[in-house]
């Protein structure tokens, strides 16, 4: 637990962590017990069971999913693009070491072969062990862990998947890479001719830039390229955004979705393509 | 500015804003200056220029509005409404001392009377001159200023608005009786027979019981009820929710929402009412 001091502080009888990553903001969770604490050769990982949130994930001092709202990122990050496929096999996960995307493709009974390659072994560890409100205690065998670097994984790969979910934390640190458009280059020659990937393009509030250069990246290799938006809390700006590069198939051809759901609902599949007219501006001309 | 000190920090060089009025949860804003401090027979108020979310309204330490996000809310509460009402002529306002609701309703030339009735003058007085982002100046001559107490006021009227508007601080302080069933009695009372009235019904993830018990109020009342949800990034959990009553009109009658707005346009009016999954199973039975 080397780490952990320079995260949580004790202040009376309680334990806080604060985000303090961005210049101007602040947030301050009341911490009840630090569960899990390790530097892994990536970054430092730790569980926390939070007052307000439920259990937390921690990456080098910034909070990346709870209990409380971790659902609804994983939920949405899946389920949409699965929604719109209309017979994906051969999944590609990048990232999402909390293993809740791999929990929610797992609900998809067509998906024959998840391979989920991240790059830090430790996370998915601390994650199966100690929040299994996000990981679900995964144990299905179509599920193939990797544990090595997706951009070098995915420089190698050819017309293999159907669908690729790319849950990147922020760009900084061992993401940056997964924000480039050498990386979204690879993706598509790695998609199968009919294929769709997914991105997690930040908040269209404090990071309209990375959003931007996302969708105009993958709206210079796809014929479809289509943004939607979820609600995040934890997220800074409560809104979140997630960007679509499609080959061949572009609306969602569920019309009654029935995957046992606490978010994702046949309205939520429909609604979360209408933006507000500030994004749809800002999309304009990209 | 007797007060400023018990919600500014000063830490080195930088002033910082924290609100703690959660227990587990808080959130500092660093802040540039402070442009207006003092203290009201109901409430400390304060305008503050900060640095991620330009100026912002702060009432007795918590923040109500920003110039960089407060339109959202504030097109949400308005616009909504009153694509659904055919012809509203006359509106009132109950809150929104911020003026950014009036600054909206005055937007639509059918509506002849906006009677905004707020308890604090010098909540609307510290707007008109620091925070012209969201109150806009307010100078139109159809806007009628009443300073007094709303609860009183909507008690002692009878058909007379097409269309009433809550825009409540949280139900602490005094904003508590905007939340209570008398309240939404006398507002029912207040419309006239084809009338509709809509308030802000709190955090659908913090605040599930308000946003229950405002719904559960309203559905007792009117024969149409109904839930909208926006992003709000300053409020907490991000997502925010608003609760119609309504005696006669029940769907958005624009077809092409043209009104100069930064957030709400067709898209939103129609997508807004599509609610997440745990959010339709919460009003099941209410």
């Amino acid at each position: 637990m080397e780490k952990t001091a320079q995260y949580i502080q004790k202040i009376g009888n309680d334990l806080w962590l604060t985000e303090d990553e961005r210049q101007n903001l602040k947030i301050s969770y009341r911490v009840k017990e630090v569960l899990f604490s390790k530097s892994s050769p990536f970054q430092h990982v730790m569980i926390l069971d939070s007052y307000d949130f439920g259990r937390m994930l921690v990456l080098d001092g910034v909070v990346q999913t709870t209990s409380i709202d971790g659902h609804i990122y994983n939920e949405m990050i899946s389920h949409v693009p699965l929604s719109i496929h209309p017979n994906p096999q051969k999944v590609l996960i990048i990232g999402g070491g909390d293993c809740g995307v791999a929990r929610e493709v797992c609900k998809y009974p067509n998906v024959k072969e998840i391979d989920m390659v991240e790059i830090d072994e430790l996370v998915v560890k601390a994650c199966k062990e100690y929040l299994p409100e996000v990981s679900g205690n995964l144990s299905d065998p179509r599920v193939n862990f990797l544990f090595i670097d997706g951009v070098k994984y995915a420089a190698e790969k050819e017309n293999e998947y159907d669908v690729i979910i790319v849950d990147s934390s922020d760009p900084v640190g061992p993401a940056e890479q997964l924000f480039s458009k050498e990386f979204y280059v690879n993706l598509h020659r790695a998609l199968k001719e009919d294929g769709l990937m997914v991105c997690q393009s930040q908040s269209p509030i404090f990071h309209l830039d990375v959003l931007k250069q996302s969708y105009s990246h993958l709206a210079s290799l796809f014929p479809i390229t289509k943004l939607y938006t979820a609600v995040v809390p934890t997220y800074p700006g409560g809104m979140w955004s997630f960007t679509i590069g499609s080959n061949k198939y572009e609306n969602i051809h569920v019309s009654n979705f029935s995957k046992e759901t606490k978010y994702v609902n046949q309205d939520i599949l429909e609604g979360c393509f209408k933006l507000p007219e500030f994004l749809q501006n800002a999309l304009i001309d990209l």
